[in-house]
């Protein structure tokens, strides 16, 4: 990873860290059960019990969608509806996967920042209760870190989680950065989930240094037979379970994990840092993790693309742009991007 | 892959060939679009146009049951079937992934050696057509090598494709074990698949050399957009494909599957050569690939497994094991296992 | 219905009876509170309640395929199969709508006279129990009238429910011609169902009666809220629900429904009776309701065809026809066929 | 119908028109084909042809959700979405039947009335066309009366239905109160559904004078076997499907339908008309069918209710009420009503 990266597109734009590519080599060899039944999956359950220092069980798929759309079958009927924000990657980005593996319907709410708003959502959660023309909300689900880049304080969390219980919802949270909210909160990984209320958890290691490896962590461990086969059901129970497992095994070794997201948050700073003072960019309010977004003046814009930077901005409003980071980013193409915009900026 | 294996349960329970996981550290260095747009895809999809010898289509996806499910749904309709052998893998090892995915139905036939039969695929194809009472075939899936290891010949394929085309139905062939099939057959890919009329073919790597690989080898393509659709919304749909197209690549590269395939079955020959000379064992007919179904004596089996070889004898009738080889077993363990079987049987 | 009535076909070829035609005029007029709300739901359930001797809810619907399928649902989750027998109706003739509504398969088991085999239901059961590879039997439906006409007698119903308690099944009956059998068993409705250990009934009235009237009786009430929400998110909940409630309240009065399945029963008997004094005619066994099954010569066959008697023959092997009286049989109709069969027998 | 009527909450309240109660009783008798092959059904067909002055299939149901759900089905792919206006039936009443029967998704639009926005609608029908990450717009639905009461001008239908042709969309129209819009209107049923650009249209009768009776007019035939097989497998094809197809035959004699639309609109015409002259009350512009929103003091609302007339009031703001009228109003209980509100109001 030591050549220049110029992609601020996504955190998924890159490959692997040393670490996970080295766990993969290492794990190659010898026959193993196939299935999930291999040491390394094992050793990946033990390890996240201890993380969040309770009993759970785990379930390794290869893709986010997977993790949240088998999560949510789990946790709606197929009459029954999963409470979240209309700017969430379950709303917007997985070509209706939830509604397909759940049978039930997303209800969408607003919030600022793309979180979401405790009052709304205690508004809808008793629109139409028991009413049998409707479909009924019967789970709550979150992103931390959100789409928009912020990151849930512990209190809200905990507010969500209350209205839950208040509501009987059960609580799902969308974790694709879970480490780089973590980071950015500084909290323990319990207090961050099932000490707020959440039951299952999306963990996601892709876009933090894996290659294809999340784990949908149960803390509501009735629900883990029901995953077992749905996640078969659907497809996604790989029979070299290995690859997965021990992307994972080495992700939360050595706090990999943690360190990758406390330097791809760094990195954001960094950059947030350096834009703040070029003038007539706008960075916007709430970037708590990997994610910025910024207004740029279209010169700007337009000049970056032309060099050669990655990074989207057609879908946010004018000006609008989405920075992020990763692990793979490194301290001189975060400053490479602010010396372009400052020369573009001032040119 | 140095050490002795004792593992004939499964071809999925070793790793990767070596050439396969230098590849996947080979794609890892580096920025690259997400979701397939990758180097690497774009150049299995080439390469498999000249495997093929014709123009396709090609999608990505980790499992085996991903591919299967994902190409039945595009060709039954949620009120059509799929006629498949009773014996076929997607009627017992998918947990009703294809029913899933396409919401239709499998309509099992009889027919030896897990083939299916060409006269009772046209009798049974034409019952009940135009019933609105009762599920209407739509298409013909086979698996080419079969569960129980046989091989359809050329004129099987053939004739099972004309029998589709009578009826238009379309055919899907479940090529877990495509490579097995091949180097058993000596015919080209194109020959045993779009040539005798196979319209989407499951082209499986994992079992053969790679970790997570497989491939949906369209080669009707009026299906390909509908495919791609269906994969995210069943979350297949890796961000970092570069993962899974690195296998595939290497796969294809300097012939890797065919040598990988013909090794395996060359050493279910050298097996099936060894064990016909122990007394009391019967070595089935049909072993065309890399999978072995024998008759033990109880002594013979309970004695290997007490040796630590794995195998399966639990589901096919008393004294019925199968044995299945892959690209690493070596000849060494083949030999070890006939001797071993030899000194049991004898003793 | 004084009109001379040759057809064999079907017990739904008729119209309904009188009283219950009364029924919907009479419950024509006036406002009422839409969608199951109104007085003659309320009182179906109550009489239900009666005629179970128990409590337990009731969902009315207008066919018999919307109560099997939307029993099923509630009773097999989408990874979850339905053990049935192979020659059931919700397996043949109902298009795949226990798979759409729960999204789960049919397990389908052989057995004599269309009756589940108590034994093969024991190790089928068995089979494949916690392999995640495999759809898991959840509940057990049988047919009470079979399709094939015969009757579990009360100490068969008692060995499923046995089977069933064992296992953690649960069991549905599709009564679609439940009045039949009852008429043919003489014990009482509690008997034939819950203290046999059914969970969920079809209880059928549109074949005996009714136009377009089905009850799904719900002993295990903790179902009950689930299939309200099913029932509508199925499209089976009627505005105007008091057109089915109304036919379902005349169906239960004054024991038309036990009056008109008796009546039925005895004509097949009649029937029976006189087509076992034809030459060449021989009358299965088994034909205990208003289902019979014969073997004809041909010329007997195809003169009651050309005379205008109809029946269906084209589907159970050679010679063999169906024939089946309903509520609206007359014995005029009855033994014009007898009497039309003798003079094509001695001709 | 002599009674009194103070249910001003739905036209689904009361029962069948005498004419039509008539016919079910006239179609009862004989013997008659199973499943649609009635007399009636081919009849029904047949006048729907002559009604429409095209060519067309005609699919009988029981309930307006199981038309638009089917219909929405064969229009939508289970990756599609449909759009529709967020007030829709589709959208809020129907407990998820669109969903559950296509797979695919609602996406869902503002619009002034409850009516589509052309505008909106060509904006939205091109967000994110081709993105595999989100579910594609291929169909729209518009309802006609909306669940407003308004009524969408012949021009307004054409813009749409141009839109739908421009982007490749086919066009459902929920037509639950289509004979109120037509009377509303006074335009040719083909200028308000296939001339306009309409594929498949929801025809109910059951609002306006049947009790259980819609049909799936398909203008686009090319759906039409796909729609049968859909139909038996959502359980919605009756075996005495003549109670349906009687009553749609004697709705369509004799103008009886667009006598009871001419008539409901009159009442609601003669309503409003009261209501305007009442101290306090708003009458809301859009009235143009047989429903009417009005704003009501507070006072006159309690009062209605007190004195026993029906009508819903909780969920469109602060003192927002729905009156409904049907066929079956009178004069005399419209008159009631605005005397009653006249004296609240005054006293």
């Amino acid at each position: 990873m030591t050549a220049s990266n110029k992609n601020f597109a996504s955190d998924n734009v890159v490959g692997a860290s040393i670490g996970i590519l080295t766990a993969i080599a290492a794990a190659n060899g010898g026959a193993q059960p196939s299935y999930g039944a291999d040491d390394w999956s094992q050793r990946v359950e033990r390890r996240l019990r201890e993380v969040f220092e309770t009993d759970l069980d785990v379930l390794l798929v290869a893709t986010g969608s997977a993790a949240n759309a088998l999560s949510l079958a789990a946790l709606a009927p197929p009459w029954g509806g999963v409470l979240c924000h209309e700017e969430s990657h379950i709303n917007n980005d997985e070509c209706g996967a939830p509604e397909f593996y759940s049978g039930g319907r997303l209800l969408t709410l607003a919030g600022a920042g793309a979180k979401l708003d405790p009052t709304q959502l205690r508004t809808h959660s008793l629109a139409k209760i028991g009413d049998v023309h409707c479909t009924q909300p019967t789970c709550v689900s979150l992103s931390q870190v959100t789409e928009l880049g912020s990151v849930y304080s512990l209190d809200e969390l905990r507010t969500i989680g209350a209205v839950c219980r208040e509501r009987k919802f059960r609580l799902h949270m969308d974790g694709a950065r879970f480490a780089n909210a973590l980071a950015a909160l500084g909290c323990t990984p319990a207090e961050m989930t099932w000490k707020a209320g959440v039951d299952v958890l999306s963990f996601g290691a892709t876009k933090n240094g894996a290659l294809a490896a999340e784990a949908i962590v149960v803390f509501d461990r009735s629900l883990t037979q029901e995953l077992a086969y749905r996640r078969k059901r659907g497809g996604h129970l790989l029979s070299k379970m290995r690859l997965v497992a021990a992307q994972m095994d080495a992700y939360l070794a050595e706090d990999l994990w943690l360190r990758n997201a406390r330097h791809a948050n760094a990195m954001a700073q960094r950059l947030a840092g350096g834009l703040r003072g070029v003038t007539g960019v706008s960075v916007h309010e709430g970037g708590d993790a990997n994610i910025l977004f910024c207004t740029l003046p279209q010169r700007i814009s337009d000049g970056l693309h032309a060099q050669g930077f990655h990074f989207y901005g057609d879908r946010w409003g004018p000006g609008v742009v989405r920075l992020v980071t990763s692990f793979a980013t490194q301290a001189a193409d975060v400053d490479a991007l602010i010396a372009a915009a400052q020369r573009l900026g001032s040119s």
